[in-house]
């Protein structure tokens, strides 16, 4: 069992973990400790082709000063030979005696670094303070078994459906509870994306804000599409730089945004945009904001979702109905394929 | 305060009514009643143009048969000079000395019967059995204060609005319980209303069923619109007769089934039934059930219900959210025009 000495030390690798960028890699924080007690070195991980925390920390010690140490990570040391070598081996090369960690690491290529410390004698207990690590790591967990961001997309609507009267006058259909809503989710995201359509029509600033005030945390704005984006567009008056994509590759896209460590995704419209990514199968999650109200004619919510015959509808699964004012908030996700029929 | 005989002769009075057919006037029933509380004569309402019930109780006596007597009525006795009269006179005239009723008369024009009585001298107590009599009269109250026939509006989509996918196919969008509920409302309907092409499309039964088994009350199916109704149909194998409209005329139809007495209407569509309906303001209550998927597309679950721009929204209030199986039924009706911007 981990002692409180341990337990302080992961707590600090979970701070030092902070310390490096969100990337297609994790987070990870590193604190070696002497058979004593103390703090010999302390190590993260600084992005992509740099070292990861072990190895970093491990740096920071002279040639056998780490012998009889105990190795304390924020995730399982990897074990496959990227373009770093394995910590596993970097840690038994040490002399390190025993490896504590919080979390067991996801990874199909890199996971085994348990297993191989312990085949060559290093004392290996994982999950100390594994709930705060997974926490910490929950963006990057769904991304990594996604393969890209996770994504979010969030649109409001009468209650059949529709973004806009027929003259494309939509404000406000829904109320001030529900675009509460909206900008408090719009905090929580790493970024925010629109397509060229509604920086022209709507020209939206993108920030999350709370009432008046912008939240402490801003997610970057993404625009998508061939239209170039306006010089006095508001959304370049972002707190966060714009990125652009001249293009509707949503697959590119998102694998752009995924290296630079955006992880959860929150596709705001318009309705062809949003339209895309539910007929791409990019929606992982979808928020329907309804308001209590009719409208009718042709500017429906969504376009066109790939759904010739009933039998292709996209089913889904509501994970919350929630009521805001008078708005109803619909939070759900697709089904998967082998339950929609 | 009305004694134990004449509450047994208000329970006599509310079953006579049942006799009547239902029509644009209600259904009441009348019992005389002796000073010494035998029952004298009893009559009620056969429909407009016909006597009404206090008229018809005291035909059935000789002349001055009914002097000192008791009438129990099962809504308070009319002032209104119609096809046949103030009731409230011809109690007077045969020397009536107390009058119960249960109910208030709504009417405007023919409301007053009560003072009327009194101030000839009669004895009147009103209120005995009026939870039982609003009850019963319920469906006629409605349409009283509209003028018209109640109507419910009732349609079934994806999410996204939609009642079909783009090669109008539909079966199913909603779950059994969905369609269960729609069943158990057909019951309590009195007319249920579909479009020649929902007709031609699906060839509803309009019947209201409990699972295999028909619900002893049936409504009356209604089809409006100019194409005929095949001769096969389903709806022609209906236990109550077609009623088949070739007019669009929304406001002459419910003025023509009012008249038959059928004062429940249930709008079951499609789409441009509906949403004219709703456009003509005569959807007095929504049902929404809405089904977790998403289909896009042209097939709109509403078409076009004059809004060109967003403040000529159809504003409703949420009356309830309920869950039936995976799917969500919203009931709604119309905010007043003075509360809806």
């Amino acid at each position: 069992m981990a002692d409180v000495v341990e337990i302080a030390a992961m707590r600090r690798a979970l701070e030092l973990a902070t310390r490096g960028p969100r990337s297609r890699n994790p987070q990870v924080g590193c604190v070696l400790l002497s058979p004593s007690g103390e703090v010999l070195a302390e190590g993260w991980h600084r992005g992509a082709g740099t070292a990861h925390a072990e190895v970093d920390a491990l740096s920071k010690l002279p040639e056998g000063g780490a012998r009889g140490a105990t190795a304390v990570v924020s995730l399982e040391p990897c074990n496959h030979v990227g373009r770093t070598g394995p910590c596993a081996v970097a840690l038994i090369e040490a002399g390190v005696s025993r490896v504590v960690f919080a979390l067991a690491d996801p990874g199909e290529h890199s996971s085994g670094g348990a297993e191989r410390l312990r085949s060559a004698g290093v004392d290996v207990e994982g999950g100390v303070l594994e709930a705060e690590a997974r926490e910490f790591l929950a963006p990057w967990l769904a991304a990594r078994a996604l393969g890209r961001p996770h994504v979010t997309v969030k649109w409001a609507q009468s209650l059949d459906g529709r973004a806009a009267a027929a003259d494309g006058t939509s404000q406000w259909i829904t109320g001030p509870e529900a675009r509460a809503d909206v900008h408090r989710r719009r905090a929580e995201a790493d970024a925010i994306v629109v397509g060229t359509g509604t920086v022209l029509a709507d020209d939206p600033a993108l920030t999350a804000r709370d009432g008046d005030d912008l939240f402490p945390r801003q997610p970057v704005p993404v625009v998508l599409g061939s239209a170039p984006v306006p010089a006095g567009a508001r959304v370049r008056a972002h707190p966060r730089a714009l990125l652009a994509y001249p293009t509707r590759e949503l697959g590119a896209v998102l694998d752009d945004l995924f290296d630079r460590g955006l992880q959860r995704v929150f596709v705001e419209g318009g309705p062809t945009l949003a339209s895309a990514f539910v007929s791409a199968g990019f929606a992982d999650r979808i928020l329907t904001y309804i308001a209590p109200t009719l409208i009718g004619g042709p500017r429906t919510a969504l376009t066109d979702v790939g759904v010739p015959t009933i039998a292709d509808q996209h089913r889904l699964s509501v994970d919350a109905l929630q009521r805001l004012g008078s708005d109803l908030l619909v939070v759900a996700r697709p089904l998967p394929e082998s339950e929609s029929h």
